[in-house]
């Protein structure tokens, strides 16, 4: 039997970990090929393959990003996508394709499962942390620790200068990294694109801070958007889905502090640090095991499903549950967090 | 009210975070008052206190080790313990007890709570990972991580020469700190304590690694044990316990491996750098969740259970259930992980 | 003898190792006393004191900041500034001064050293290692050593996306860090505030990387500055001294390269990260020595001097040399770099 | 013309940094071809070779261990070792070799170009920093770095427990690694080859360090050597130099601590830790520019020397100078550092 595997998407900590599992279980118990795709759906799409047996995955475990490549190419917006993709697996004799990715990726592996027949196993994957079904996804330990230890540094400025320092991390759309990171690194403020935030509130947190002990840190996500009236037109740009948005909110916000407070501001925007390097532990064992698990699926012919983590346990979903809705912040549980904040 | 914290046993990073949000929600949003007692239960027997409020409890999140100190003292084997606790807690108009610690300082808990009307809580805490009831203790992950990266680091030499690397970490009756750290690490071969290894199949392990790739990293806890032929009477040691137990089990295995198969073996022994320094962004995150649902089961009254992870969520067990027994490595996680041996 | 201490200017990992040296040596081997100083210079000048003695040392040796805490205040433009300085040494029967600081602070302690007689012994320290006559300042070896770590972690979405990965380092006069870090990185430009670079140049060295491999990483200094031509009047700002800025260069390269090159462009700003957190065993090493041998100075009487390193050795050199002119990068050294440029 | 470059001896972090500049510039700047000799002076012995291009070297400045493998061959005692070695240099038309190692492998370097004229050019590497002629050697500060990593965690438990930490570190002839590490992490004693150390000492200072604070951390250097009373035949082995050793010495000193203190004591054994792993910044810096100016000797005919850091530069030095005498600890070094010792 041969086994495809592709990796879509984002870069993320821990791709290379799902690989190395599914490839080292599939040939020693299973006895199975594999055919790597390349740069995610424009693999298959363009029948291009890479070699993938034990020498391959050899070494990889600890190394981020993916052997693979990645892509954001959706086969579903190409010309005679679903048909190219189906004659590319059935000349090559792929009888099972392991898609390893995020919402859209996986939404992708979920139309082609449930219309298409091609059978596919789901591995979820995003460092944002917000697909549903799942636990956690590998990445996201990772760098909610590469946040942390750069709120802790921060702490030391804090300490011995009177400025605001603002901190901003991934989150599009969900403010997991940001609510673990910060409550983490001791935070003072923890802002998430669930809950639009008011900008008079925190310059009072920071206020407050200032009198009770030492300099504020305010840890942002990305996707974070101020109140309505707190923006003004020319604040604004419209993402590629057409939605308002703020780029560059923690340095807008800083200046937003220092204008209303008085206080001096100082800005740092992680970026793409916090999707790079060795995964962590955690995720190298959440990424191992999710690969050790989907070529069990695919030994039991069990397709149109995804791995996740559930407590400590690896189960099943069905695809199309994991892509149905983003997994963002409960409300309850943010309220949890600011007890920390001010 | 008045409320009394103390921790007991060994060290585990994330102690102080459990006590920061204890006091931190326990003042803010309760206006309760605290009392620490110093050294575990050797505190509130002594009537050994220390100040525990919001200045006591700024900047600890970070830190390692435990401002309220630690100790194995058990009140049950002390002459009138009990009594004694009872009168001191009573005097101090101490009203709940949130007892933070592993099976040891949590039996005793479950005790008081059980038997004798002592209104305890309990937090849940032990670097090895082996209390039940819980899906995770605060303090493993951070231990898995210091592993994880020693074992990194072995495998560069171990692609440069010709050498097996031995790395000892802690477990003495649970394997979970080697199965977690070996496989994130990518160890060839993993020695837990829960099942007996056989000094001529990690021989075979080693031997066809050579023959595979790059020299092996054999990781194996400290309380792994040979099977009864390996091991020779001079190599045995009683422990505390009476039990027969094989001390530097991991400089014992390499002189076997140098023996048996004609290979250089070296040894790494990590010992206590595992149970130190700053706790790692899951284990604050865990720590400090557990620090704010024990002072909320305190709140309700909830006396004689103890807080745990499920998942996500932080739900509330039965104290007597966390110590009933040790939570050991599942023999099919360990063959899980066995595809990856040799 | 009564040896006062005082930290100024910016953040610098190491501070308390200098400090705790000079007390465990001055109090142990020389029987002296100390006074600390709070807030730089504004402590002598407002007799605003710490104690200072061995358990007020006690370990701080791997801990950021100081435990003086710090300021930018300069007596000499303050009314009075020396003579109440000199009245609360006086007062305080304070014989010697140790002062560590950078340019600003030694510079005043060069004055009141060489035109008032007032006693001091200087200890260089800046992390952006602009210091003449000494090789390196403390707090430099890990400023870079955090940048290095960033950009480690931004190859691995170099490797798997076409996006050019524009990281933002300290060093508004110096290019010490940007040309260290982006070194150690494996950065594939690096522009430093010494030499203004050409936006086109950068451009032809973005695109040629395109074709040879994967994604460039542009390390900039923030105080780096585009040619004349290649900056419009809206981008400049005037900084505190006049001159022309500007403020946001990461930024702002990051979308002339996307204008230019039509490659997405993303930037990282690390900000006050690299200034905070534990010192690099570098730092402390070098930190340690110079509190060691600036005791020595205080007891031999000589004063108006400066520790420095040379080699493995700390020397004594003039204060008045070590802030007589900014150490900047050396364009030969620059262009040896540039080998590794495109 | 083409160069050859081999690299010797045990690993090193820092070795890829330098053949990956030697080739960069070669390349680029003076159009050299390169043969990489495999496996150290294995070789040219055997005529063993590896590809060593632009593509060869891309993306290895960061990886420990060697590309070109390494080996402990010693041509001097192979049998017509020189004349092999001069053949296929010659059969290859290599006309100048880049030799990587320390003191072994340099010697080699320095005979064959001093009586066989074969064109050597050195670069030191040694983790021991036991070379003269250069203030430090790349791999060191990593080295030094990881120890301190761990003797900072240890203090966690030393602060909770009443333990003797013993932490073993590597240096079988010179005790750097132990006295910068010990510094920089603060240990209470520090034992290194240079000087034999007294037991009832260190458990002096064992004791004394109880009653003054926390818990006492010792730091002892693989080679260390109690005085000759303190150790009873069975515990000396004899190395393959035939000098009596005594191995596994943190061990052997933690129970002699445990016997006459009659406190508990606990050893970590770094090991092969040391040495594997990414290389520090500042190795990196170090190992390119050494890499940097090999290669220029070689344009330079400047054979016969080895290039070398003083301050921070690098000049070139006889390949004999390098390699006749160990650096070892100057004993007013270690008198300096003794002020923190108990």
């Amino acid at each position: 039997m041969r086994v495809g595997v592709l990796t879509g998407g984002g870069d993320c900590p821990g791709l290379n970990a799902v690989i190395r599992a599914i490839v080292r279980k599939g040939v020693q118990e299973y006895g199975y090929d594999f055919t790597g795709f390349r740069d995610g759906w424009r693999g298959p799409l363009d029948n291009d393959t890479v070699r993938l047996d034990i020498p391959a995955v050899r070494g990889i475990l600890p190394r981020g990003g993916t052997i693979l490549g990645s892509s954001r190419t959706n086969p579903l917006k190409e010309r005679d996508g679903i048909r190219r993709i189906q004659e590319n697996l059935a000349e090559l004799e792929v009888e099972a394709l392991i898609v390893i990715g995020g919402e859209d990726t996986l939404g992708v592996a979920a139309r082609l499962s449930g219309e298409y027949a091609v059978p596919c196993v789901g591995v979820p994957k995003t460092i944002d942390n917000d697909l549903s079904a799942t636990d956690y996804t590998f990445g996201f330990d990772t760098a909610v620790g590469i946040a942390t230890e750069a709120i802790d540094r921060l702490h030391t400025t804090a300490e011995s200068h009177m400025r605001v320092l603002v901190c901003e991390v991934m989150g599009r759309h969900a403010g997991w990294i940001a609510l673990h990171s910060g409550l983490a690194g001791g935070a003072n403020v923890i802002l998430i694109p669930e809950q639009r935030f008011d900008v008079e509130q925190v310059c009072a947190w920071v206020t407050s801070r200032f009198r009770a002990s030492y300099a504020p840190i305010v840890v942002v996500a990305e996707g974070a958007m101020p109140k309505d009236g707190d923006m003004v037109l020319k604040d604004q740009t419209l993402d590629s889905f057409g939605h308002v948005r703020l780029s560059g909110v923690g340095e807008w916000l800083a200046k937003e502090i220092e204008k209303r407070t008085g206080n001096e501001a100082r800005t740092t925007v992680l970026g793409h640090v916090q999707r790079g390097g060795t995964p962590s532990a955690f995720d190298r064992w959440l990424a191992t095991r999710f690969g050790l698990h989907a070529i069990d699926c695919v030994r039991d012919g069990d397709f149109g499903t995804m791995v996740a983590l559930r407590g400590t346990d690896i189960v099943r979903v069905p695809l199309a549950d994991a892509t149905a809705r983003l997994k963002t912040v409960d409300p309850k549980l943010y309220e949890e967090v600011g007890v920390f904040f001010g």
